[in-house]
């Protein structure tokens, strides 16, 4: 940041009177231009044994495999963030459970939150690569690129539900509202 | 916002080429300035059977009372920044459980996440109003000021928390990783 968006004078970056940190200030107008993490928000769907992935088209990690996710906009809500990425990323229409994954990554200012998802099972064809994604598909647990994974915490989630799964054995079709949130923190890229 | 803060030209609102909703555009530089949901982090600090809450120096809501919350900055984790606001404004030290409530305000743009917490024993005194807060005080449940509460997020986790303890009946000490996420969406001031 370099100029003030309200009036265009030149900012300087200083630590403002009764704050503890610097913030990027306007002396023309008198603005605090305070600058705060993003969320990201996305989903885990999943269709029987099989969870959705999508290979980027786009940078960072083009190429990699991610779960459908990116930064929420103002005016929506977290699980609604959720399912336009995922209708964006993956031409998915979702049915959403509870909050699953909630990663703090405060080295890039990012708190990421990806929703249990079921795929919705009544459209034909129930997904395909929207414009940022080359190729979308399901994977089973064994089928998962783990080397190919785009980002940590897409990792962790899927490290997460294949966990819970084992848990119930055999079985294994807990209702989405049933699964626990898991949380932690990321602090490497 | 009517200038851009990276090279100071006019900005103006439009969609972007492959986008699908207005930003701030410079036609001069090229940037395209998006803008994003905040999250007000904070802590339900329980002592017993009693909660923590502050009266509100500052407005919004001066007089009303509230839970130690505030916009998480960059560079932290949600669970340090409710820590980060809890010191601030109650002067207390806490021991953080379980995200407990995360509620969309998409009207306002922001997610609200509280995480319930216990005060640290061993501090005295264990808490006293920060800069921000009129008076900070332990209220059993009959003793909550319901019509004196500052935001309906402090109303729906009060809420929640009293009815998950009286769903414990008499014994009444569940640990707090045992308290379950409540989520929600509030579209009204």
């Amino acid at each position: 940041m370099n100029f003030c968006s309200h009036c265009g004078a030149p900012v300087r970056f200083a630590i403002p009177m009764d704050d503890d940190r610097p913030r990027y200030l306007c002396d023309n107008c008198g603005t605090i231009h305070y600058q705060n993490p993003r969320i990201v928000a996305g989903s885990l769907p999943i269709m029987a044994d099989r969870v959705l992935l999508c290979r980027r088209a786009i940078t960072p990690r083009e190429g990699y495999w991610t779960l459908p996710a990116g930064f929420m906009e103002n005016g929506e809500t977290t699980r609604e963030a959720a399912i336009r990425e995922t209708r964006e990323e993956a031409c998915a229409e979702i049915e959403v459970g509870g909050l699953y994954t909630l990663v703090d990554l405060p080295h890039i200012n990012q708190v990421y939150m990806i929703y249990l998802a079921r795929l919705a099972p009544q459209r034909e064809p129930a997904f395909a690569a929207g414009p940022e994604s080359l190729e979308v598909r399901l994977f089973s647990e064994a089928e998962i690129p783990w080397a190919s994974l785009a980002f940590s915490t897409v990792t962790l989630t899927l490290e997460h539900f294949f966990a819970d799964r084992r848990h119930d054995g055999l079985a294994g079709d807990r209702a989405l509202a049933d699964y626990p949130l898991h949380d932690g923190v990321i602090r490497r890229w």
